[in-house]
């Protein structure tokens, strides 16, 4: 079984074992328990647990060794020590993936929790069996409902193209709930807690290979083997963008990365020299990696840098201009044919100019589309940033824009104001049409320059 | 009349004319109007149109010197020639503030355009009229559901403490909807326009000395009188934090800025060293001017830089971590005592550190309670953010922070994940305590630099 295959067995398990199900509302075996049940999976579910007969109306069986059917995912939330052999138990049966949600190994830093990590380690090796974790919130599968993990609110998880690694379960959690949020889907995801035996490089060769994922993207501390990681993203990156967030960048908190997963952070610059160098795409927050996701999951690389600001807005589209300033993107210069066309499409009291405002006229369908296709057909301009708050005056923008955004292959990013009853389901359209919206302009413009630095990633790798 | 009495009457006007009201749905002087009536202004609406007998169920008068009451506000929304006599009229009958929002001055670039500005100027020097615009969207108070201006959706502005001054109007319904999107109330907003006369020195000094008012927030072009405006500023500053957001940044935008309202942007580098010197804080773009303002006008300002981090999440508090060793912020060192006490209360498996990481008990009320007691009694620590995502397991944590926010007077910022049915009632909650809640671990440092910085600003003005 190659690596494709192992995984996808993991990701799309014929029948999942939870090793420490509990009828016991406060404990994590009841999450995990519940949640898978409650998103739907559609495979067998096998509660284990030696002193119950039956959990939440399903059979329960003593140990994962008698579980007379398939089992290809186990998840373990039993204590540490109890843990080891549930996962002996898992590599005799053969089972493809084990989730150990368990903590009390490497973290705590103590000589016992690595001897019990290292035993761990010692019976994956040259198994059949992977080890996801220990310390881990789990996986989702959200394309089969699948929540193996321990926060109920993940089995609502938008199904899409994305697949998520963090090193952190509350980042796994807050990437995965807040591209959610922003409309944007999931392939797979995966927390690797401690990363005992499944790793951030082989996740990554694998997300690179998977027909379902187009971006991967992840939240790192540290990497074990940092040099294989880089050496099969620069394959990756040729194909679907990677993107990063390094955490832990002062020395200060090398102490609090390693309390955490037992991972040093490690020297920040280095990582960040060594990700660029790759081709992997390092954001510097949060709220850059959502939103270059969203830009990056819904629109194709740009061409080049060249952007031009269509406004139904002055002060955004200036602010848009500063934004695209302050990070090396330039505005586009208009050819004359262009200008000419323009001049007859813009209301004469209106001076024509990149940013282009065309207040007042963004009911009017026909117009946009023309403005926006002239814009789009100029050689000289890479990419388009709307600044256009959704309104009821503003449908024929909306339906040019996604016309447009259709026809091309240059990127168009959206800034549609905060949302609101008025501009949600115009928002939504957009979107159900790839075209990315953000609440105001500099997150626009920063979601852009993911677009334009991918497109320089692809033509730097030939 | 001094200046505080004479715009007391303009964002409380005993009466409102519309010069140009009409009953035409796609007309602005049909928004205006309905505006007006829709959000529940309590004092007398008078239409002016000399064509009309009546416009939405209200009398219609042929001029503004033809109404008989009290008007202290007229809004001006016909073409730019008939609206320089319309503001004649307005001098002649002594009302107090004009608003015109028409086009077709100074912003056109044409020596009519200019002179017809010029002529507005002449009749506003000297008499006992102020005039905002034109070009302007408009004025909101929301404290008396005022809504002054075109746009509908500002009817629903949240009343609060915080004033919003702008030149453009795309930015001020930005602002002020991104504002109110964020559970943050506004005192009073306008709108200036091409500023012929009302200008951002005279607002400024008008709402440093407003009751109603605890914080400026200032989109701003170009200054015409910046050493003015600075001198005011320097005084405001130390009763109430003023943040600027400068647009127009390179020398290409001036081009921008010029034929959006008729003002240089200027060198911004020039600005913004004048900006800091008189103690007026400079922020980079929307979001982070929405985030300050929102830790201004809910927390009070921190005595120092330390802060100390208390998390629910491992990866998010590390990640806030970063942001503030980015932006200056040091991490609190907790004195002996504060360590011991902490250990007492933390988890036996949680290492105690900054960041203080406590999954599990964010259920436990007094617990919860306890660790922040501790930690904010400690002199080492100036400041604290929390990383807890509301859930059915952080009712105990949120309680707890409300009533330490409420008795402490060092500053609080949570980041709360991105909003959720999960999350929305305690959300709202906590910032109904005036707790800022941000969905991501970033943005709530940047808030907390916000409140350390003016820490900064009133410690240097002594």
């Amino acid at each position: 079984m190659n690596l494709v295959e192992q995984f996808d067995c993991i990701f799309n398990p014929g029948g999942v074992a939870v090793v420490g199900a509990s009828a016991n509302q406060e404990k994590v075996g009841y999450f995990c328990l519940r949640n898978l049940i409650e998103a739907g999976y559609k495979g067998r579910i096998y509660p284990v647990n030696p002193r119950l007969a039956e959990v939440l109306g399903l059979k329960a069986y003593p140990s994962v060794r008698a579980i007379p059917g398939e089992v290809d995912l186990a998840l373990v939330v039993i204590p540490a020590e109890a843990a080891v052999s549930a996962v002996e138990d898992c590599v005799a049966r053969g089972v493809k993936g084990v989730i150990m949600i368990t903590g009390g190994f490497r973290e705590l830093g103590t000589e016992a929790g690595l001897a019990l990590q290292d035993r761990i380690k010692d019976m994956a090796d040259g198994s059949g069996t992977r080890i996801i974790g220990p310390n881990t919130i789990g996986l989702v599968n959200p394309r089969i409902n699948l929540n193996a993990t321990f926060q109920r609110a993940l089995g609502s998880t938008k199904a899409g193209s994305v697949a998520v690694v963090t090193q952190s379960g509350g980042m796994y959690s807050l990437i995965i709930r807040s591209l959610t949020t922003h409309n944007v889907g999931i392939s797979k995801a995966t927390g690797l807690g401690n990363g005992v035996d499944v790793d951030f490089g082989e996740l990554l060769a694998y997300f690179g290979q998977d027909d379902e994922t187009e971006l991967v993207v992840m939240y790192v501390e540290g990497l074990e083997q940092p040099r294989r990681f880089m050496s099969v993203a620069r394959e990756v990156v040729k194909r679907k963008p990677v993107l990063v967030l390094k955490g832990g960048r002062s020395e200060q908190l090398n102490r609090a990365t390693l309390s955490h997963t037992g991972a040093l952070a490690g020297r920040y610059e280095l990582y960040r020299a060594a990700f660029a160098q790759a081709g992997v795409m390092v954001v510097d927050d949060v709220t850059e990696l959502i939103d270059q996701a969203k830009a990056l999951a819904f629109q194709p690389p740009a061409p080049g840098n060249r952007v031009a600001i269509v406004s139904s807005m002055g002060g955004p589209s200036i602010v848009a201009a500063d934004g695209c300033h302050k990070l090396g993107l330039k505005l586009a210069e208009f050819s004359e044919g262009t200008w000419q066309r323009l001049r007859r499409l813009v209301p004469h009291l209106t001076p024509v100019d990149n940013p282009v405002d065309i207040p007042w006229i963004t009911s009017e369908y026909d117009v946009c589309r023309e403005i926006l296709a002239v814009i789009m057909e100029d050689s000289g301009v890479d990419a388009v940033i709307a600044c256009v708050v959704p309104s009821n005056y503003s449908e024929g923008f909306t339906r040019a824009a996604i016309e447009i955004a259709r026809s091309g292959n240059k990127p168009i990013t959206q800034c549609a104001g905060p949302r609101s009853e008025m501009s949600e389901a115009q928002v939504n359209l957009l979107e159900e049409n790839r075209i990315p919206t953000y609440p105001l302009p500099g997150r626009a413009v920063t979601a852009m320059s993911g677009l334009v630095r991918y497109g320089e990633i692809l033509r730097a790798a030939g």
